[in-house]
């Protein structure tokens, strides 16, 4: 049984949303999966080896990590994306056995959560006390404790459905009902993921330099060779305000040869630029190719190109001019 | 007392970091301050009236709110940034008056402010447990508590500064010595601050296609006028994954022609383009300006163009061309 | 008779392609028509107001004077295009009276009418030997000279009609039955031909400096505001080789937002632009316009900067913020 | 004796400028040398192995023939430029002996020879009568006939020197006194010239379609890779008025990363595109090229991507994905 012997690390704990993206891998069902207590301990897993891969937010997340997700994976030892996960997101809201919705006094949950169900609250608990939790599970299933100091709290479904001694008070209750979250499962560098037609590749590019033009350059790698971009977020260095690098999301695989080129073309301008791999898009959307950046053309300019530069000899400063043309 | 009248809110509570930035400016010291519960309260209080401006956290903050503070200025009611402030992230821990270092088992702080002293956490109280805080403020207030149950807290020195009676544990606890974030000032739109030379403009514009090129022209709406970019964005509209605008702030001043050039530009290619202030930098650093994209590189264009307009007649039908140069 | 005292030059002799353009310009029908013995003499005529305006060749010409145009309008005192005019370039043979076309032996007519015409010539009168003319017209003409050194000539059908006593030995002998040639009626400045929505604009831009990109931002003040150039043209300054100025049509008309934005834009990089003209496409081709580089889109752009800067004041130094935003 | 195998061809007749450039290129001062009547049957010399390589002018020639070489080296049976050489343009006026400066009515000579020595004509001998001739150096040598119907030419010093029996009445007569003119040593295609780090790189680009923006596509294959223009042209394809290919020359070498990059780019956008040689600058100013567009900055780049790609194997559907991992 081979799948025993697979590790995959999760932004836990367990009941979250991030843990719902990992059971969408069908290889993770029979896998053993280990929550991290945060971002860079469930990368640290991957890198240490002592998880074969780590799911972790990375776009719109109900529990935060995002941006210590990029931060996480754009320096240390390098890492790859092999897969991306959509997650609806759903919120509940759970109570220990016996108390009414009429009853909740005080509420707790993660605060990206509480900040999304501002509405429902307003409007069925305007007088309910935030308590902050470190996770929505964690909120949900510290009213499991017997020393608990708020009343309900607000959880993903997956929660509950674990949990069938929580009672649900309301269902769907965030504001924004076709909210989603993107989450990545990241590994060791290896293979790639084998080209589909509508993959995704993410790089970071730290900004060369603080000139007019310089994001211009790198966008024009891009843009030069069709490749369109499905999201760019710029992130502070760390090393001091104003210093960037960009998070970058493109349509295609390295694979296809207008994005290995449009790559080329960074790490030259940026040298420090970090390839984090080319996957599947969930979506399944196929990118659009125009005729003058698919890969036969590219293939047929650089075969052009040999043949121009084919029979180059360096020829020597006694041999004639004319001679070459024999 | 024309100040006594005066009323600005800030992301609360009492003793954040955002305080400290809101105490950075001069009026705001005889002022009324009232602490907001988020930021999207902190702004709804200068939309309703209630307040005169709110300082807010918009880049790197410890106590979140930042990408909250993108979206909330982003649509809703307009907006304007008057004035940016940063302020040096130094942490402090706190505890109980007659507990001792090695006696805290459970430190309570915002979750950011929890990451930012990992280092120091595993160095001196490896042991301590963490009790998520809505606050670093909150936190240490929370010490002060009959019921409190955890033993110090991580924050910031003005809230130790303001309650002698916490014991400071430990200073400059932060991973990172250099750390500083960003706050911005925000009022209802009115006469823009004065040109200083030393400016910022930022602006929020919807990507108006998801084709390659989009975001490029955009960027060249800067980059063709010589306007350096300090920060951009992505964030997602809410509307559907995939769908985003820009948050970006450009070297200068709406008031210079450059940048009002710019600005006409972006509202072309993306009519929802939304301008959010242009305010002096808070590091005073002088925008250098090339000499044909100076006032008087474009005034002299204005006037030559007008020129050749000048005397720009609609010739009628039967009007003889040769009579048009008499 | 008002048309009576207008004056017309062009590149003549009389019976040139030159004259068959300015023909096509109703008002030239009744006016005196001069011909001047090459391109410069014709602008200079307009220059010092012996001539209301010249017909002079731009592009593609049989009797040459395309460069001596291109150059002779990029400098010297400014001159404006009101008007291009497209002849269709076909050619006769004419011979004197009595010659049949076994007798011809020697064939004179302009270098690039010769040119145009070998393939009838290789067939039909392969013997034949070449005699320079200064022009189509001239070499015609000189067949009715008592001392004429050769026996036909090559020439615009035009003059073959004014002189009944040539005979036509052969119609339509160029290689190229679909070629035109473009003529443009020059004048001093002065009101602008009127917009039609099929206009085109001609200007001079000297390339500012020799660096990778000059001619780049040249373009992108046209690409980025959608206009289309229909023709683009090097010709060194004269100054030194390697140093370029180029002659540019675009689609549209100076007072198009969209074009004088250009316009504003080029004389900004390179302030020694020079305006040559709006006018009438010969085509009549109407300019496609995208919505977002529209008038409207213009405008619209332009009340909304002013909006914004619209209550600029120049906030004193004792002024405080939130007043600001009363 | 290897030279006198070898058979120059050049745009005549002897005598002329383009001669003259011809007796810079070492090999050809022993080699047979044949003038051409025009610049089509000089490059056709070369096309049909009747001569090993072509001299024709190329930029600013005052015998014509420039459009000509740009149109014939762009169509037909491929070409390759192998060498430039510059020549400065010195005019001298010559007469039939006993003929004095007083005594000259009707001088002959090229059309663009004639348009460059108005000033000293107009000085010297305002009354003479221009006589065309078909090219400089035919001028010339028509005063040595018998039925000669003019009294001096105006040619290049070098037919002076050839044929002492012609008077010199004026030397350096032009009116630009640093005029130059440059020519090119076409031949078939065989191996590239050697790279020297001063080189030339021409091409000929088919402009893909009439639609803003084609053409700063073409230009920013070169700029994005730092690759200078130092000529570019537009010419009419002659199928259609407003259909044009550029003639273009940059700054580099097709051997060199970046121009092999460049031209990979433009047969991308434009299939039709012609290479027409790499070859010695004639002025051998040596090309200064950035780090990032270097050879090495392309070679690591490269590598750098096919590290990325080099592990890639197409994982089959049945793999799992943290075994990809491993």
């Amino acid at each position: 049984m081979p799948g025993s012997s697979r590790t995959y690390a999760f932004l836990g704990p367990e009941g979250t949303f991030t843990e719902a993206a990992l059971l969408q891998v069908p290889d993770a069902l029979q896998a053993v999966r280990v929550p991290a207590s945060n971002v860079n301990a469930a990368l640290d897993r991957v890198r240490d080896g002592s998880a074969d891969a780590a799911m972790v937010p990375i776009e719109n997340s109900v529990e935060g990590g995002v941006t210590a997700t990029l931060d996480a994976i754009a320096s240390g030892e390098e890492l790859r994306i092999i897969r991306e996960v959509l997650v609806p997101i759903s919120f509940v809201l759970v109570a220990r056995p016996g108390i009414g919705l009429e009853e909740v006094r005080r509420v707790s949950t993660h605060g990206h959560a509480w900040a999304q169900c501002r509405l429902w609250v307003d409007k069925h608990i305007p007088e309910a006390e935030y308590v902050p939790g470190s996770s929505t599970a964690a909120a949900a299933l510290g009213l499991l404790e017997q020393d608990c100091t708020y009343d309900a709290a607000i959880c993903a479904p997956l929660v509950a459905r674990e949990h069938p001694e929580l009672s649900v008070l309301g269902e769907d209750i965030g504001d924004n009902p076709g909210a989603v979250t993107r989450f990545i499962l990241v590994s060791r560098p290896g293979a790639l993921p084998a080209r589909t037609g509508a993959d995704k590749t993410t790089v970071v590019v730290p900004l060369p330099e603080d000139r007019p033009g310089a994001l211009m350059e790198i966008l024009d790698q891009f843009a030069s060779r069709g490749v369109n971009l499905s999201r760019i977020e710029s992130r502070p260095t760390g090393q001091y305000l104003g210093h960037y690098f960009f998070s970058i999301d493109a349509d295609g695989h390295a694979g296809e040869a207008r994005v290995g080129d449009a790559l080329a073309g960074l790490h030259r301008i940026s040298p420090g630029t970090r390839f984090l791999g080319s996957y599947p898009r969930a979506d399944k959307q196929v990118t659009p190719v125009a005729a003058h950046t698919s890969d036969a053309a590219f293939s047929a300019a650089n075969t052009w190109v040999q043949s121009i530069l084919g029979a180059e000899s360096v020829a020597g400063e006694s041999g004639s001019e004319a001679s070459r043309t024999a």
